[in-house]
């Protein structure tokens, strides 16, 4: 197929689109509308160039699919063409259900949805539009298509949406210590009864990305002054709908209203409605709100702005009640609030990551005679097994100068 | 002085912050605003990591000063620590002035005014803030203090400006020949007679980025679709002035409202109103007039978001008349529009764009013996000159599928 | 064809070698042999980290080769799985001829040849081994075979040996200015009337690609301390040859005894020997020769191990003669030298460069309707026709300290 | 002072010297002579970018070690103009005394002697030269300066080399899983009690150094292929001192010569006469030996110089006796050989490494209020314990084909 557009990545070089249908998809204004979405949400309050998209991100994704599937090819498995377009199809959509501020918002928002549903919604809707044309590609993602591996390519513990994330988000925060050999993992894939595999050698570089991946969730995803920012625009986002739904006359754009009181509303209607939303229509109410007559929604929003974070603690033991008592007596103090107004104020819960999960969809190592072992038993290393345990860390934020 | 606090730059590494009246700058609502204008504006239309804020070019910007400024102190000038300071200051505040996608929305918002004009204005309006504590810098912002060469760092045809814009935007848009030796010109620098002086053996590196510079503009700046979004934009908000204007009931945020009207207003006023505005005001603003009822301000906002942009023909002769007429005459059969209404679907002008401008401020190469000559005449190379030349392009743009 | 090596190279990432052929002729000891012979001769003496040798060049020109040709294809060219291995054969084995230091020592070893004489020798050569699977490679490098495009790829002003040794050498120097945009060049590359042309809005990456290879050529290639070193290595094995053939008993390898006295040998044996030659053997002799008795020889050689080089000095004007005798007097009065022994100690001669040859290889660019011009004419910037000047400078090199 | 000299590094940048005695070390012939030994011996035959050298690395960790000061002296540490000096010069010096590839031939070589060592004795010889000036970066060197943090800086787990070295190693390999955050963790270095500690957000860099060094451990320096490169050419030394000792007329240069039957002479003779060996040397010889009469010694050298190097076996778990008598019995039959001679085509041993030792040099974590706890009790992740088994692996090789 001929080339049709070339779509320069400071990430990945340049990125050939072939296919007319792709070009379509992308064109569509579902998918221009993750332009205005960014990957790492809040992260830009720590990492000022990590303002990266989820646009960026899907068609990056995209190409990795395109090295990956055409490696396989050269080991000698057959994809036929439109496994291969489907293929593409189901990576570039993976993110299309996201909302603003992607996971952050996700609760407030959608309280009984998440983005991965939401993503198979909208593909079901571009499906229609594209008259059944993303069939196999909906298959791939929802894994119902034969031939398992193309699934596992697309949604595991090492597909290529973990690999061109974590390569992007290194791009763009500057953390290089989180830098993966992400053509070296591609090279050394295989498939194995419908499995995708990696080959020994490859062993190294498994563990390498598991450890990168761990350590950007540390040092940024879950970076204190990102969770921080992340607590208080979900106060905000609370505190505008309970003044909403008691009926405060809220200054607000019409596509997020909606989403206030939308728990009546029929899901195709919510569909339609999330598809209008973006980043921007978040700051533009934060930004709007600053000048509310509400103390707490007009307090939050300026402190939010001007970068003015709670301040956050943060524990591998949980706090003690007394400290958190303390802290909000403070609050109540300095405020004059009763409990329920001082809540916007404070937050105290846990945040939790396991650099690899030993379940169903788990790294398999291909040893001689394609003897397959889990990652965590096929290493003489014994960092990885390390990996599996789950580490929790207790956080408690609050206003600073209390 | 010790570190205060240390900036994470994709671009140039850990960005070290020791003065504390830096630091309170930096974290003035002022300088906050610009983490929400791009550097860019639109050209990530073309380039979509280009998204890069002048948040980041200007701590990127003071990072590279730092630099000069040691580098010069080594080769034996004296710069006491409030020139430091003062200097450091005055780059990082260069671009305080700018608003919603920069130079592109200037004329509309601001007809009578230009960036440079409002950075000084807020200098003006922090100075007074912080009691003084910024008079040097801007005296060197000015180029009224009696050390000349301080001004030419900050801004001249070969200042801290330039070569952080230039590393940051190869950096983001991935457009690597437009890369720069930004720390072996810097390591060329001297003074001589209060004046920034380039060694004779960083020829070849300031020909590379006076070329590289002309690059980026053709290549990124000006590139054609990048100018089809911008002036998409230009009719946008124009439309919506003029309807605005007219009494049509829009549906607008009250800071932007502000600029639609605000011809009659004082002048402290304006600067006040200006700083509450940034990129986020205008998308939400586009984003809801998708759905108004005037036709014009309706379909360009909706093709401006689905990224259907304006067919842009880039000539180096001027179009003919014919050419433009006839293309008006398709617009105004196909949408029924008198002549007035069809002038928001198109534009003719021009563009133009100088390597290097030989006047005042220009760069001067020291030969053996402290002889100064204007990069122009110093290099027995002819490629200099000719970027002299100042090339000017025209354009006309009009709607696809007429 | 499926993978059957994969080496790693800083520059290109991953290189993938298919072709059995292909891999049998890298596993030759005649090309095992480029592990030993430095791309850049002596410019490690300004750029230590300048050691990159021909035999990682010459991999990755043949990437590029296979880059281009993937692209070539996608845009609807045929070419066979024939040609496409001919045409990386080609490109791999253009460098074949290559002897200790490049071009630096040609002029002593190999008085009557050049290095592309020798590489065509070479293939010749192999291809008796390969019996004759080589033929069409060598039509391509001879510029013989029917479709002339394949040649431009290999030998050309925008062949892919240029695109590889640019990148490389910026790669290793850390000259960051002579960065080009490999990938964007060879995507705008076509094929008009069985020649390379390239796409109109490839014009400013093509004189990007002009201005840093100039750049590199007087940054690094044509340095002065490079000079020098080569002038001195040159002496050095004038001197030596000198003595030799004067019946002196010279402590010399057997290898590089044979280019002293190799003028009246046959032409096969000449070729024979040269293939056993590689820098290592200059080294070891320049090594030993530091301990000869001869003064000249020995006083040259500790010079130049402890890099104590000659002062260069470089104008654009002729030294005058006064100038240079009186440099010669102090030679022959510290060293009580006659003119003939001086005349190892100073050298006074020409170099010059020029960015672009409007020769019969020039580059093309295509505008609408497939109207070619040469690239000096298509651009509407005046800068590549200031590159076709032949830049001349003079040198005059000497010991320090007379 | 003032900068007296730059160096070029493609990987920090321009390094910049002002030291005027530091100059004159570096222009030393045995410090010139690193220039002719790599860094990675024969990993070339795995990596060919992998040719840097030992001149590049120092003065690379050099540079690292001005940013450790600079930075120490900016949280408050008082660090004197000569100890600052002292400290340059003791990490530029740490690897004077290493000899050609390194570790691989010292056993051959030096039997009774290690680099580290040596490097002292060749300080003292400098430090004569140049006048006791080295008397401080020497006994920081031998950790008998009082203010210890110094020698932790020079050699540690934690030291300046070893973080040039990773950045190095990676960057002329392309293996960028290894990339190091050097930067950030220079940052977050501090002295308590005279001890360099790491503050406690370093943590997570920390781990990904440990992580990345002992992937390049098993990826690079341990990798089969250089592993199997380096027994072949102690296989040659060998056996050339086997012939030698016996009498046989080998061909050999003088310096090397001196090496093989060096056990009687004085320690001062061995030292002068090692700084005149380098990789040269090597090199020289066994091209030379490729045609000596010796069957076993041409062979060893004809292959390795074609690349036809030992199959590797790597193996968990010791090799059955079985398995090793059937190959060398194999290799008999196939060469006739007794065996001794046969001895010298196979090897069986046993590589080994941890990825962190915790003995006297570990490093140490500040927790609040100057709490210090080793880093593998002050992480909560369970990793950096996991890093402190020492992974041993069993290899065994011989010729292919047999």
């Amino acid at each position: 197929m001929k080339i049709k557009k070339i779509i320069n990545d400071p990430v990945h070089g340049f990125i050939s689109i072939s296919s007319p249908l792709i070009l379509e998809v992308i064109n569509h204004s579902y998918f221009q509308r993750l332009r205005r979405i960014r990957q790492l949400g809040l992260a830009e309050f720590v990492y000022p160039g990590a303002i990266h998209t989820r646009f960026h991100h899907a068609i990056g994704a995209m190409h990795l699919m395109t090295i990956a599937l055409d490696m396989l090819r050269n080991k000698g498995h057959f994809i036929s063409e439109q496994e291969y377009e489907a293929a593409l199809l189901a990576i570039l959509l993976h993110d299309i259900g996201h909302g603003p501020f992607s996971h952050v918002l996700e609760s407030v928002l959608l309280p009984n949805l998440n983005h991965e549903k939401m993503s198979l919604q909208v593909m079901y809707l571009l499906n229609e539009e594209f008259e059944g044309k993303l069939n196999l590609a909906i298959q791939i993602f929802e894994d119902t298509y034969s031939r398992h591996f193309f699934h596992q390519l697309v949604s595991s513990q090492l597909d290529m949406d973990r690999l061109d994330y974590l390569q992007r988000d290194v791009y763009f925060t500057g953390v290089v210590e989180g830098k993966v050999g992400f053509d070296r993992i591609i090279q050394m894939l295989d498939i194995v009864n419908d499995t995708i595999v990696v080959e020994e050698k490859g062993i190294y570089s498994i563990e390498n990305f598991l450890n990168a991946r761990r350590l950007m969730y540390w040092q940024v995803y879950l970076h204190k002054t990102t969770l921080s920012a992340e607590r208080m625009l979900i106060k905000i986002m609370k505190r505008a709908k309970d003044l909403w739904v008691n009926g405060y006359s809220l200054s607000i754009t019409k596509n997020l209203e909606f989403f206030l009181n939308a728990e009546n509303l029929s899901f195709a209607e919510i569909v339609r409605q999330f598809l209008t939303l973006d980043d921007y229509d978040i700051w533009a109410n934060v930004k709007n709100w600053q000048f509310e007559k509400d103390f707490i929604l007009k307090t939050l929003c300026q402190m939010f702005l001007k970068r003015n974070l709670f301040r956050m603690e943060i524990s591998s033991s949980p706090f003690s009640e007394a400290h958190i008592l303390e802290k909000i007596e403070k609050i109540r103090n300095k405020l004059c609030f009763d409990q329920e107004e001082a809540s916007f104020f404070w937050e105290s819960s846990t945040i939790s990551n396991a650099g690899y999960v030993s379940d169903a969809q788990n790294i398999l190592i291909r040893h001689k005679n394609d003897f397959l072992l889990d990652v965590t038993k096929a290493s003489d290393l014994p960092n990885i097994e390390a990996l599996c345990r789950v580490v929790t860390k207790h956080y408690f934020c609050y206003p600073r100068n209390l």
